[in-house]
């Protein structure tokens, strides 16, 4: 069934578990003996509560959420919290502190001043082109909230620990690492992440929320831009993209039951980003291009010599069944994503091929 | 591959052609030669691009689009249009003509308001409970829109004809019926219709907007609620869901290639609801409970004697391989939905197991 895949190094959609992507190729025409596709079943019916219910027990497994948070499965990808967050927990009267590591960032403040709304940009790194993580910044006293994107896909980097906000709630988008290590929990007011990247297919968004963010919601939102809604009705208030979140749902479990934890799952990316950081940082061909510091472990970014080498090596890389090498259009450049899906074999299958391709041109 | 498939009347998510699952499910380790799943594809790439333009193409082509009309996809349902439209279409100066047909219309009626926008509900079928379709209604000239629900899934009644605006622009949820039919698209300024009933699985919603309605639009919109946006990227501003959109193309192919276009769609509709409503317009122990004017030909509502025989027979129905019989939570009864991909043979085995559920207690 396996037979020609290809490693899959795309920055999202990406790589997903091989043992999801067959569960769901074997079920697709009776979902646990409805008779029915996952794709056809009632979102009302008990096989999708059993589906969406079990997501969340996961994910608040996984991530040791205390009973004072939500989990919830919004659609519109992470882009679209960009502007549900100001609209919900920004109130007219204060102001939020946002931290500035790149285009995603950006985008999350450009949605909160689009609605007028008071931000304040407290540290960026725009100064050294986004390639580090700002450190020892000041946050205002009275911020409503700090708002963060823990790993950037496009510059490659990653807060390696989380700020210290001192009881501000710290918003964070996780879009491209949240399952990728355990963290504490306790001083986020939010976090989202679009499913594409570590936990599912494009399509669905998971927003985890603490219970006391809920009062500072204004009356009269748009019921589907309200995050009452769906946790009032468990994300179930309209049809969910039941698909996605059943995706997610066997993402979860294989965290749980086949990788055992965030712990381990950690320790084997920290396996496979070291294998490739300790090569490229031994080579005088490749250079890394985020600060040793900042580097992440889901997305590395590197430079060839020159852009033609580069795209040689992309499409060199995909005819031996290496793919998703290109770096953003944005920046250009090179780009491994090896978030948990992507296996150590894959990893190291990418640095014999870099080794071959090296000692070609070098 | 297709064993123990029931026969599906869900009212949504609902059946699918079981070509498209098959297609689906043969490729999903390895989409066209890609070596990756649909889901692991980026959306930038070749791959996808083909999938979203055909998918575009079709649909303009099954409609008889003019060069006018843009055709989007969405994430949210139908239910984040309920507040996309007022917000990007009825300035505040304005005011739009609604006619409420039942809980959807009344949902987007009540959308519209919460924004503080002007409306007025120029005609409502509430005085009979919602079961029949107003006629010969007053629309106000200066109206910005007339937005109706083309097709009622909960009452089970549906627009035979489109009301005559005379040139004010249409607006239509057509959820429910979208692609069971072929329409003069002339008149509509907007026609919007979640995916999970007639063209595809939940987590999409196809917008088809015409070109001078884009004038209306205030600036200063979140980026993602604007549909602008959607139109200048091709609904790629950000990751779409992507499995979705791949599916609706998939669904539109059969549509064309399989069924033959929507003159050949409605009349496999036309007779597969005469059949049924033949049946229960015969029968003394079910009733229908739309007005026969407002018929739908898609969700067919009816009642039994009582409650108990109601429970019974969709227990027993499902025992029989009949699926989803039961009518929505608001209005109790029953409902078979019979959409584009409701076989002829799935209402005749309905039709068969009602003559003999009937005999056995009449």
């Amino acid at each position: 069934m396996a037979a020609n895949r290809i490693h899959n190094f795309n920055a999202g959609p990406a790589a997903l578990p091989l043992s999801v992507l067959e569960e769901i190729q074997e079920s697709f025409l009776n979902f646990k003996g409805s008779g029915m596709s996952i794709t056809e079943i009632s979102h009302r019916s008990k096989w999708f509560d059993d589906v969406i219910n079990d997501a969340v027990t996961r994910t608040k497994r996984l991530l040791n959420l205390g009973k004072n948070f939500h989990v919830l499965f919004i659609q519109g990808g992470a882009s679209l919290q960009f502007c549900m967050i100001p609209m919900n927990l920004l109130p007219d009267d204060r102001s939020a502190d946002y931290v500035d590591t790149g285009t995603w960032s950006s985008k999350a403040i450009k949605e909160a001043q689009i609605q007028g709304k008071s931000v304040k940009v407290v540290a960026s790194s725009a100064d050294k082109n986004y390639t580090y993580i700002p450190k020892d910044i000041q946050f205002c006293d009275d911020a409503a909230y700090v708002h963060i994107t823990s790993n950037n896909t496009i510059k490659g980097t990653q807060w390696a620990k989380f700020p210290v906000t001192n009881g501000i709630p710290l918003f964070a988008d996780m879009s491209s690492d949240i399952m990728s290590r355990p963290f504490d929990p306790a001083p986020f007011g939010l976090i989202y992440a679009g499913a594409q990247k570590n936990i599912g297919p494009a399509g669905v968004c998971m927003v985890i929320i603490r219970d006391d963010m809920l009062r500072r919601i204004p009356e009269n939102l748009p019921t589907m831009l309200n995050y009452t809604t769906y946790v009032s009705e468990n994300s179930l208030y309209n049809t969910p993209p039941c698909f996605a979140i059943y995706t997610v749902q066997l993402v979860l479990k294989w965290l749980e039951d086949t990788i055992g934890g965030l712990e381990k799952m950690e320790a084997l990316n920290q396996e496979k980003a070291g294998l490739l950081y300790e090569f490229l940082d031994s080579s005088e061909f490749y250079r890394t291009t985020a600060e040793p510091e900042s580097r992440s472990l889901m997305n590395i970014t590197f430079r060839l010599p020159d852009e033609d080498l580069e795209k040689r090596f992309v499409a060199k890389a995909l005819k031996n069944e290496l793919g998703g090498l290109k770096g953003h259009s944005s920046v250009g450049g090179c780009r491994a994503s090896i978030y948990n899906a992507t296996t150590l074999a894959a990893v190291k299958a990418l640095i014999d091929f870099m080794m071959n391709f090296e000692s070609k041109f070098d």
